[in-house]
């Protein structure tokens, strides 16, 4: 017998015959003496509906009023679960964020798990009964209905799995597994039977739109072994867990590529201390992230160009907010860049094998593509390359660290 | 300045233009100076198609999740309507059954209300903040969500009302008040301006559908003033309210009818002490109210008919159930009709006029109406006429206790 914890995806509970095979597959479950608890989304298409209600009523939106709104599509989808599972004989029952509670801090539309009560988990799991859980979603500090931002239900499974200890949390989703790269775009893609939370988080960050990135940093903190699976197909699918239980690393376990980046180039700054903190506090005082910087080394020693990246949705404000400053700043022209992308190579095995970084660049050179700017972290080496490029990049570094399908 | 509190009906908050419009409505009311409490009922159509999505799930269904799922159509709804007042500058927060908490007894799916916590609500009211309730639904003793039934925002509203102390509670629904009988069949219904909780009461319960039987009992009980009001015309509607406030009390203040009413005969019935139990009897131990009743005089001293009515929906099982009793019971024949309809005149006025039971029959005699069966309350008479009739009966008897308009 084993204590698992399921997640189930919109799309993976997007119509009544859809819940109700999400249903006969916790019945299995069931069936063979295990304790089940289980995450599910809103209804594929219900929260946009929801989002798109609440801009048409207010243009400025409160935003506990929009957790309200939003966090219904889940209790839908809950209530209709444990209904079908109650039907089938199985003892389940629902339960949203304020029933548990799921407590977060106050910061709607992006709030943060704080804690997870677990007394009346504990009590319905020693009934005998499923636990069926709202994602997405917490109670704040005064009560009200708090949502944990886009892909929080991921969130909201580790953190159910870390409360009652689950021995595993499978993570059901449109997709079979973590590749090592994008299959749509290089057929040799592998699936990874096992990868480790430190890469996992690189490859949600880096663009991977596999987990939430946060439910992967949860996940390694509170040593829940997280499973990704297909929600359609009955194939074995990626495990997330410690470097520990990865018997032979590779040097680099995967490449990744995010298409949401812009570059913005800032002619003939003036090359003196203290002017990229001129150029970068504005930004960030405006909640823009910049990612990767570069300075070009000074030819005349009194100015130099500076290149940066923001995310694309950021562009036009970050742009209008350095030309507002044009005078203080002391550039001469700014170029913003929005055909870039950036490609990231990455593993656990970075660490311990040198010359990775050396393939990368070798292997994009005899390509004939130009790297605009790199940047680097423990386990990842990205660059910055012409968005044209992307398909062409992926593959041949797919290829050069010997990542193909036989 | 006064504390009033508004309820809005589904077709009222029926697109995202209507829930605009009440915020408007609501705005007005609070630039007066008014302090307001309002409780919505979900979005148009949204119940049921909640409804349809339980059943398509499970059809034995768990009436707590059932539960769980439809109270969701009133969160979108709060939330929609504060957030359009909030974009207005008006200061407005929703609340949901548990937040207030609206405890109610767990009769999931009919639960009854039997406390509303004033301690929140005073507070908000006192900071300035419109209400935005939800409608329709508490938490019951576990924590769990219950609803109230269908039309139980009204009794929402009430409740409100009741526990906040406002000076009135305005209902409004997609009819413009209460009419001396129906307008669709008489053309001379007059609307009326006030009447009593009492007649209300009646009203409601012989099958005029403007409010909740249970909304109007509980403001008789804790002297709510009730408007009724139409959503989309600014025109007067009809007060409900205590005996005292009504001058002039008219003999009879309406005419109304209900369909949803069966007959059934049972002939030649032992005419002996304890016959009316044996048949009763079974009914009720299957849940089907009796409502009409009429006994013949026995002919041979021997025998007799016994006729009554029952729901339309609960017809068959009835006939069933008798059928099955047939040796016990003895009688020679069941003979059902569902083409029957209950016509009754009510008025408060009735306790001090005698004569008004005559009048009924006598004009229904006029106009060749056999009267199959006879019922009497304290402020109603109700005959049992062929459903053929119904139009016919109804304006004879509006026309002759003087109810048509000028």
């Amino acid at each position: 017998m084993a204590r698992i914890v399921l997640k189930f995806g919109g799309t993976s509970v997007g119509d009544v015959d859809r819940i109700k095979g999400v249903a006969d597959r916790i019945e299995r479950l069931v069936n063979e003496g295990n304790q089940v608890g289980v995450v599910v989304s809103a209804m594929a298409g219900v929260t946009n509906d929801l989002v798109k209600k609440t801009e048409a009523v207010a243009p400025l939106q409160d935003a506990a009023e929009y957790d309200t709104v939003v966090a219904s599509g889940e209790q839908v989808t809950v209530g209709l679960l444990a209904m079908a599972l109650e039907d089938r004989g199985i003892p389940a029952r629902s339960w949203l964020g304020w029933q548990i509670p799921i407590h977060t801090d106050d910061a709607h539309g992006k709030a943060r798990i704080q804690d997870v009560a677990t007394e009346n988990l504990e009590a319905a799991l020693d009934r005998g009964e499923v636990l069926v859980v709202a994602g997405f979603q917490g109670m704040g500090p005064d009560g009200r209905i708090t949502t944990l931002g886009r892909g929080g239900s991921d969130t909201s499974a580790v953190a159910l799995a870390a409360a009652v200890q689950a021995d595993r949390c499978d993570i059901y989703t449109d997709v079979d597994g973590v590749y090592t790269t994008d299959p749509r775009i290089v057929s040799g893609a592998r699936k990874l039977e096992r990868v480790t939370y430190e890469e996992m988080l690189e490859m949600a960050s880096l663009g991977a739109k596999v987990l939430q990135t946060r439910s992967v940093g949860l996940a390694m903190n509170e040593g829940v072994r997280l499973q990704v699976l297909s929600s359609f197909e009955d194939v074995p699918g990626t495990l997330v867990c410690g470097e520990d239980e990865i018997v032979e690393q590779q040097q680099v376990s995967g490449v990744t590529y995010s298409r949401d980046e812009a570059k913005i180039t800032l002619q003939k700054v003036a090359d003196r201390p203290g002017v990229a903190a001129s150029v970068f506090g504005p930004l960030a005082d405006h909640h823009i992230n910049v990612d990767m910087i570069v300075q070009n080394i000074s030819e005349d020693g009194q100015s130099t160009d500076l290149t940066f990246t923001v995310g694309d949705a950021d562009l036009d404000r970050a742009v209008q907010i350095l030309q507002d400053q044009k005078n203080a700043l002391g550039y001469a022209e700014i170029v913003p860049d929005r055909n870039v992308v950036k490609v990231s190579v990455l593993g656990v095995g970075m660490r311990s094998h040198a010359g990775i970084a050396q393939t990368m660049f070798r292997t994009l050179a005899e390509k004939g593509i130009n790297v605009q700017v790199i940047s680097t972290s423990e386990i990842a080496v990205s660059v910055l390359v012409g968005e044209d490029y992307t398909e062409l990049a992926l593959r041949a570094l797919h290829h050069a660290y010997g990542l193909d399908s036989a």
